[in-house]
């Protein structure tokens, strides 16, 4: 960012200032396109990316590419595409078929308000919409290319999907640590991984760049998780914002159920510090990045 | 095709040769990722992939990629990915929340036997996929973005989505013409363009010639849908392998329901006339496009 060199903005002003580039620019993305949108289809997309998510994979996205020299504007398509790929995510996995979770993020879910059809379609039509917008607003053709490889790898049947699948097929059933550590990587850490790896690609870093973000996207993507569920077993509905204790009650393979509290605590402390160690040959440029991995170890919501 | 350069093939043999090299394209994009995927996932996906379809849309892809003079091996990628898409879309379309269909080319949909949720997933991993493997495919960068953009265009928010979500929305409603022909065009026509405008793109045509075949494209799925309206009314179950007159009963709008069977008989007519001369400039090359127009006027299932 030009903008900070000169004053050096604090870490949440940062992260403010990258959520509110994101905000314009999926609005940017979006506004030529709606009129040919039916008003409820419209009305269920923008609904839930509204929601006041804490835009994490975008902002991660933004930081891997100013960690590599590159302006904000570079990874904006990227960033955007993976908000939208999360927000499709959450809508297909709220569904009564799926999680069957009435609120999100304190309201309630998309298909309470737009009914499920309505919902699966949102769903459908924001997981097209991120690869659609990255071949209209990425700047190089290779890149566009190298950008669909990674959120599709890191989306699909073999990655978030995957996950997904995992965790609806585990259910009640007696699990291992491999067998969650298979489940919160591929549903969360492949795409904090694609988050990194895809900020540095929009940079056009080298593949050495690329790759030691990428491994601190992966490791924060699982210590993320963790903590995720150290936060179900241990806060109340009204701090998250969403149901919780709801692991247990589903069945769910989760870190504390496996190793304990104690340990899962510990577990996460070791990633965030490798997650770390992963960046600091970049030095300086990656400073946000550090901040932001210990930002994500002390969140309580 | 090289070579059926000798020896032409008749139109008959040259579709079953298309399908048999899209089937076998397929599964050598499948195969390398299918260990990363779980198993009950793996096989949602397989179970609608080879549910017996009749491939129009690669086909018709392969067939204007042969009508720009490329060979089809050019365009496979992008035959696939229109059959993915297609695939997703049949299976969310088949969900008891959207129009709840048991029977599925004379089988059980994909939610029958591998519930809700895993049917869910199978279409979302297939819609992703198809982005997947045209940036893993195709061999030019340009190439990949033009076909990102087709397909998305197509298939998104504002083609193959929101007819769907106009479908829905206007269920037991009273509607006109505009409004059947707008949900008719949405739904199927759009990706019918897009598989033609994909086939000339992949073949590096010039722009008059991607206009002229994506013209042919939109006119002949309007013909399609007219005609599939039509069989709704006339044909039995037994012939379609799916319920029959269950537009009728969902209250759906069709363009017998509203113009009556004899004008949509003729309208569909009009329209296939219009579809092979708008790539009559093409010329002999065109020969196998203009006798599946006719052949998708003459379909009795």
């Amino acid at each position: 960012m030009t903008e900070h060199k000169g004053t050096p903005l604090t870490f949440e002003d940062r992260y403010d200032q990258a959520v509110a580039e994101l905000e314009k620019a999926m609005k940017g993305y979006l506004t030529p396109r709606e009129s040919a949108i039916p008003e409820t289809l419209r009305k269920a997309m923008y609904y839930s990316l509204q929601a006041g998510g804490k835009r994490l994979r975008p902002v991660m996205c933004l930081l891997a590419c100013e960690a590599c020299g590159g302006e904000d504007i570079v990874a904006m398509p990227a960033a955007a595409a993976l908000e939208m790929v999360h927000t499709y995510s959450l809508i297909h996995d709220d569904l009564p078929a799926m999680d069957d979770d009435d609120l999100r993020r304190g309201q309630p879910t998309n298909h309470k308000v737009f009914g499920d059809a309505m919902a699966i379609l949102a769903g459908d039509a924001l997981l097209t919409f991120a690869f659609h917008l990255l071949a209209l607003h990425v700047q190089y053709d290779n890149v566009v290319r190298q950008l669909v490889v990674e959120l599709a790898n890191a989306s699909g049947a073999a990655g978030m999907i995957s996950g997904q699948a995992q965790d609806i097929l585990s259910e009640g059933v007696d699990g291992d640590l491999d067998t969650v550590n298979s489940i919160h990587t591929h549903k969360t850490a492949m795409m904090f991984q694609a988050a990194t790896r895809m900020g540095a690609i929009s940079a056009r870093a080298d593949q050495a760049k690329v790759d030691m973000l990428g491994d601190y996207g992966i490791k924060l993507g699982l210590a993320f998780q963790i903590v995720d569920d150290l936060l179900d077993v241990t806060s109340s509905a009204e701090a998250m914002g969403k149901k919780t204790q709801k692991d247990q009650q589903a069945g769910k393979l989760t870190y504390p159920a496996v190793v304990g509290i104690e340990q899962a605590r510990q577990h996460a402390n070791d990633l965030i510090e490798q997650a770390v160690a992963a960046i600091k040959p970049i030095g300086q440029a990656a400073k946000s990045l550090i901040e932001l991995a210990q930002k994500v170890n002390q969140r309580n919501k």
